[in-house]
C-alpha cells in the first residue's frame, strides 16, 4: 500500500461532465455570452499571445486594472483559477491541524465544507433561519465562541439568494477579530458590494469571479481584494505561474470592457423579478427573494418535477438530500425565451399534480 | 494578528516578472514557437469556445487522447496547470505531518524542496556525484532507509542535463516500495522515456509537460500517467474545474498535431550537440553532456560573465549560490542564430579574461 497523506482517501472525487441540455440553467452560467464587441477583442488578444513563453506581466497588469477600478493598488489583488480556487487557498491559509475552525452559514456554497476538510480545518456551519436569512448575531457569537481562524459569508448567498446589507456585514467585521472572507460571486446582480469596507477592516477579504456576470466560466478566473499583508500571505499558498496567459488575457479584455455587460446584467435582474412573480403565482410552490442570477424554489414534489424537466432537456439544479435544501430546485436566470420555456414546463407539471 | 496556517509565513513569495531580453534562453522555453499549421488550428479552436460555460468534456477528451497515444486509458491520465502543479499535488498527496519523507536528487528542479515544505513533508535531497550522475544504489538506499513515502527523479535532470537509462529507473522502481515519480519534463529531447514501465510498476508515475518541446509554457498544461488507483487518489487533491477551457483546447490541438513539432525538436537536439562542441572548445569552461534543451556550463567567473550577457540583453539562468551549482550557467538551446550570438558573447568574454 502506498503511504498517502492522512485523510486524502476520504476526500470526494468529482465528475463534472455534463449532458447536453436544450436549456442549461443549472450552474448559474450566463446564457447570453460575451457581447460581440468583447468577443472580437478577445480573439484579437488571443491571436497575439506568445505561446512558448511563461506568463510574465499579464498577471500584474490584470491586478493593477482590478485594483484601480475599486480604488486599490495591485498589491491588494490576488488572482486565481476561479474564485473557487482562491477560496480554497484562503481556507488552506487559515486551516491546519484540525484545530483551526472555519465558520460559514448553512446552506451556502456547498464547497465550503469540502475546502475546510481539504485544509485540515474544522468546518463550523451556522444554520440560516427558516426564511434563509442569516442571524448575524448568532453568526458573530459562533465565530467568537469557536475562536475561529476564519469566518466566511457568501453575499448574496448561493443557493438561497438572500443578501446581507453593508451594515450587517460591517457589524460582523467589527465584532470578530479573525479573518473574514466575503464571497461576492454574485455581487454584480445585487445592489451593493462590501468592497469599500476593506479600507476600514484589514482582516477582511472580498472574492469576486468572472464566471457569472462576465460570462467567463470556461476561463476559470476569479480575484480577491484585501489588505496587502493578507494578499502577501495568500500569495505564499500559490506556486509560481499558477495562472495561464490565455485566461488572463481574456479576463483582462472582459474587465476592460465590463460596461458592455451592463445591459445583460440589467436584463437578468429584470428577468429574475419577472420570473419570481410568475413562479409565485403557482400554487404549492415557494420562491425565495433573490439578489443573484438564480431563483430558489421549494416544491413538495421537487424530485419528480426535476425528472420531468430532464425529460424536456432542461437542466436545473436539484440539491437531493442536502441539509436545509430538501425539495429545492435552483433555476438560473437565462434569456427571456428560456425562462418562459422553463416556466411553461413547471407550470404544466404543477397544475397537473395539484 | 490573524491566525494563519503554521509554517505559511516561512514559505517564499515569487516574483516571476521578467525583463525584456533580446535573446531569452533562461527558462528552457521554445524559441521557435508553434508551427504555422498548428497556430492556425489553435486559433480556430479558440474561436469556438463556449466562453460562458464551465469546462465540460475538454478535460476527458485530452486525457483520452494522451492515454491512447501511450497505450493507456483516460483513467491513467491526470492533467494539471503545468506539470509543476501536478508535481506539487503529488508531493501533497504523499506528504503530511512532517513524518512523510520525500527523497529527490540534488541538484535538480529547485522547486522539489519547496513542494516538500508546502506539503508538510520532510524533503531528503540525495547529492549527485561530482559528474552529476545519480548514484542509483545510494538513492535506493536513502529511499529505503528514510522509509520515504515518495521518491522523485527528474529524467533528464534539470538543470544538469544528465539522464538515467530505462534499466536504471527500473532498478530504482524494483528496489523501492514507496511511490516513485519520474519528472519527464524534457523527455522529448532525449532518446527514451520510462512510460512503458508503468504497466509493470503500479507505484510509478510519469509527469510530462507541454511547456518545453511543445512550446506552450503560456498555457500551463502538464499531464501525468500512472495506475488508475494512483490517478484516482491524486484527483482527490484537485477541486472541480481546476483546468480552464482555452488551455485545454490549445493543448489538445498541439497534442493532436505533435508530429508537426518533430523537425524543431530534432533541430534543437542537433543544435545542442553543435553548441556543446563549440563551448567545449573554450578554455576554462566545462560543459556537461545534456539530454535536454539546455546546456549547463561551469566557468570560474560565471557571475561576471552573466553580468556581461545581461548587458547584451541576453538572459541565461544563473544559480547564484545554490548548492552544487556554484559558478554554473544554464543556457537553453534556441534558434541557430541565437545560439551563435550567445556563444559569440561568451567566447569574447572568456578570451578576454583568460
Amino acid at each position: 500500500m502506498l503511504n498517502y497523506r492522512d485523510g486524502l482517501a476520504d476526500m470526494p472525487l468529482y465528475d463534472t461532465r455534463e449532458q447536453d441540455w436544450n436549456i442549461k440553467v443549472n450552474a448559474n452560467e450566463s446564457n447570453i455570452g460575451l457581447p460581440p464587441l468583447v468577443e472580437d477583442r478577445v480573439m484579437t488578444r488571443l491571436s497575439r499571445i506568445a505561446f512558448p513563453r511563461y506568463p510574465n506581466e499579464e498577471y500584474d497588469l490584470l491586478c493593477e486594472q482590478i485594483g484601480e477600478a475599486y480604488g486599490y493598488r495591485r498589491e491588494n489583488v490576488i488572482i486565481g483559477n476561479g474564485s473557487s480556487e482562491i477560496i480554497e487557498k484562503v481556507f488552506h491559509a487559515f486551516g491546519g491541524n484540525q484545530e483551526h475552525r472555519i465558520v460559514y452559514p448553512s446552506p451556502s456554497f456547498s464547497m465550503y465544507a469540502i475546502y475546510a476538510a481539504a485544509a485540515d480545518a474544522t468546518g463550523v456551519p451556522v444554520p440560516l433561519r427558516p426564511d434563509y436569512q442569516l442571524d448575524v448575531e448568532a453568526f458573530v457569537q459562533q465565530v467568537n465562541q469557536s475562536q475561529a481562524s476564519l469566518a466566511v459569508i457568501c453575499n448574496p448567498n448561493n443557493p438561497t439568494g438572500q443578501i446581507l446589507t453593508v451594515e450587517e456585514v460591517e457589524y460582523i467585521a467589527s465584532h470578530i477579530s479573525c479573518a473574514l472572507l466575503v464571497d461576492e460571486a454574485y455581487a454584480e446582480f445585487c445592489e451593493h458590494s462590501v468592497i469599500a469596507l476593506l479600507k476600514k477592516y484589514p482582516h477582511m477579504m472580498v472574492a469576486r469571479t468572472f464566471s457569472k456576470a462576465y460570462a467567463l466560466a470556461s476561463c476559470r478566473v476569479g480575484y480577491m481584494l484585501a489588505h496587502e499583508d493578507v494578499i502577501d500571505m495568500l500569495a505564499k499558498t500559490y506556486m509560481p505561474y499558477h495562472m495561464n496567459v490565455p485566461s488572463l488575457v481574456v479576463a483582462d479584455t472582459v474587465f476592460q470592457m465590463r460596461t458592455e455587460f451592463e445591459p445583460q446584467i440589467q436584463m437578468i435582474c429584470a428577468e429574475r423579478e419577472r420570473m419570481q412573480e410568475q413562479y409565485q403565482a403557482l400554487t404549492g410552490l415557494t420562491v425565495y427573494p433573490s439578489h443573484a442570477n438564480f431563483l430558489l424554489i421549494h416544491y413538495a414534489q421537487a424530485e419528480a418535477l426535476n425528472e420531468d424537466l430532464i425529460r424536456y432537456g432542461i437542466g436545473v439544479r436539484s440539491f437531493g438530500k442536502a441539509p436545509g435544501l430538501e425539495n429545492m430546485l435552483r433555476i438560473s436566470i437565462g434569456r427571456a425565451d428560456q425562462n418562459d420555456e422553463v416556466h411553461r414546463i413547471i407550470k404544466a407539471f404543477v397544475e397537473g399534480h395539484s
